[in-house]
């Protein structure tokens, strides 16, 4: 059988569905969690070993969810924005929030074995803290991100998420926004609502309940790639009323107990797209699921396509029957 | 110290210098080599495991190269090109090749340790094979890449260099090219050419001989990326002369002397940015290594930004005195 390209919804980004290495499950390796036994500095009482608590939840042992600065924040918020734009070597200084969000007292658990009131009350906190970021005029994007599994780029194995405000539109976001103005433009449609209503009913199909889609996207550019997608307008997680921020909680569960039932503590990264914060434009928030089971080399390098050994309508057929 | 933001000289790319984080070499693990004793398919005696030899070189063992199909080619010569372009789910045909240059009989032996003599030989063989996939009309770009460890998705460690070749051109390239075009219109001057200039004379400044500079980008994504770039506008690899791939054999060489010295079996990417076959612009085709030392995460995966803990001013003061 011959491989497919896929071009992405929105960017000119393509992912050859490589399928004549065609992986199931049962290819990719078990994940072994083999720690190192330190002394936790997400763990209750060891408070000190980290900067002060921003914001917390209170709760039984001290704290439910407790938000930080990250010890090496790679944008601080206390420097001063400078610029130096020579149309050649441009940059400017790293002004920004780097924090975490050390999102239980329990050091061992995953995400997809909290409840999903829990996995609510997490959601609650990202939407504090973008409120909160999204004040400074220093802001212009505010990453929300979560690495699990040390192939994820994970260091610390307690359950963290991790929030970064930035000075920049970064390019990724640029250039989505782009693309779905050019689509409004050509198609007088939002291409996230185009998404949904097409998807839903597509082989890509994974689960959905009335505020949320999860599917895994035409040009996956990794195996099990999932997105969750709001089914209205909602521009960032800001815009989240309160049942939808469960309806979110309740998909991320129940794609995460699928994922891990496929592959037992499954790594992945996931993030939440939504639109920069003077964007004027229509856009769907939503959270990209991206297992991490291959490793990107030399091709995806050079070119920023992909080669992905599973065809998202199989991903999403073994998820759906997880 | 606070961070700076970097923008790369085309992209609109942000690489965050997070010198906070402050890496040197002997921070950055020992990479060990601990491989699973299979026959390989690659040595000399076992051709019969990989597919057919499309193109070799003599040797005393038979052959120096030897270069095969790709036993799971992502993109396919045998395929007939179809599209399906809805304006949505866009999708087209894997056509293309998919191939592995072997580069020596030798199992063991890093490319760092081969002469460069035997470097260019390699080089040549890409040159030529260059030369006959451009001929596929089906052809629009060719990647020439390397991966070096299981930390760069090498997965047989006898040296192996692969070459795809894409009927689209990629989203990097393709946006390399737009914005070089977009520069010289702006500043009737080829960006290369003020790369190549400018960076001579900087701290960023590696290794040079006659054809070739080896620098460290200015917003380098990674620690201790290294480009080697023509001095001269040569788009591709096919416009190299004889005394140009010699010279690119020695800046590649010593520049992975160079890497070895600062981390024994450095883990790594490498592939070739060149114009795509039907490109009209000024290109001055380099070599980009890309050391796999960090792992990009959920920031990265959102945003398309990078963090790198190691200023390209400091990784190329390292690799200048190593």
């Amino acid at each position: 059988m011959v491989n497919e390209i896929r071009k992405d919804y929105l960017l000119e980004r393509y992912s050859i569905i490589a399928t004549n290495r065609l992986k199931r499950p049962k290819d990719f390796r078990p994940v072994k969690t083999k720690e190192k036994k330190i002394k936790c500095p997400f763990c209750p009482g060891n408070e000190d070993m980290t900067p002060p608590t921003i914001f917390k939840i209170n709760g039984k042992r001290g704290w439910d969810i407790r938000v930080i600065e990250n010890k090496f924040p790679a944008l601080s918020k206390k420097a001063n924005y400078k610029k130096k734009l020579d149309g050649f070597t441009n940059c400017f200084t790293g002004v920004g929030h780097h924090e975490v969000v050390v999102e239980s007292p329990s050091h061992s658990k995953r995400l997809d074995q909290f409840s999903v009131k829990k996995i609510k009350q997490i959601i609650d906190v990202y939407q504090q803290r973008f409120v909160v970021l999204s004040k400074d005029k220093n802001v212009r994007f505010v990453a929300i991100f979560r690495n699990h599994g040390k192939a994820a780029g994970n260091s610390l194995s307690h359950p963290h998420s991790q929030i970064i405000a930035t000075p920049f539109v970064p390019e990724l976001i640029a250039r989505e926004m782009n693309a779905s103005s050019k689509y409004r433009r050509r198609n007088r449609k939002c291409i996230f609502c185009d998404i949904v209503k097409k998807e839903r009913k597509s082989k890509r199909f994974v689960y959905e309940n009335k505020s949320f889609l999860a599917m895994c996207p035409f040009a996956s550019i990794v195996p099990y790639e999932t997105w969750i997608i709001t089914k209205r307008h909602v521009k960032n997680i800001a815009g989240l009323k309160e049942q939808e921020k469960t309806d979110l909680a309740d998909a991320l569960r129940a794609v995460l107990v699928k994922m891990n039932k496929q592959i037992t503590n499954i790594p992945y990264n996931y993030y939440i797209h939504q639109a920069p914060l003077d964007s004027k434009n229509n856009y769907h928030m939503h959270l990209e699921i991206l297992p991490v089971l291959t490793v990107w080399a030399g091709f995806e390098k050079c070119t920023g396509a992909y080669i992905n050994p599973v065809s998202p309508e199989i991903a999403a057929k073994e998820l759906r029957s997880a």
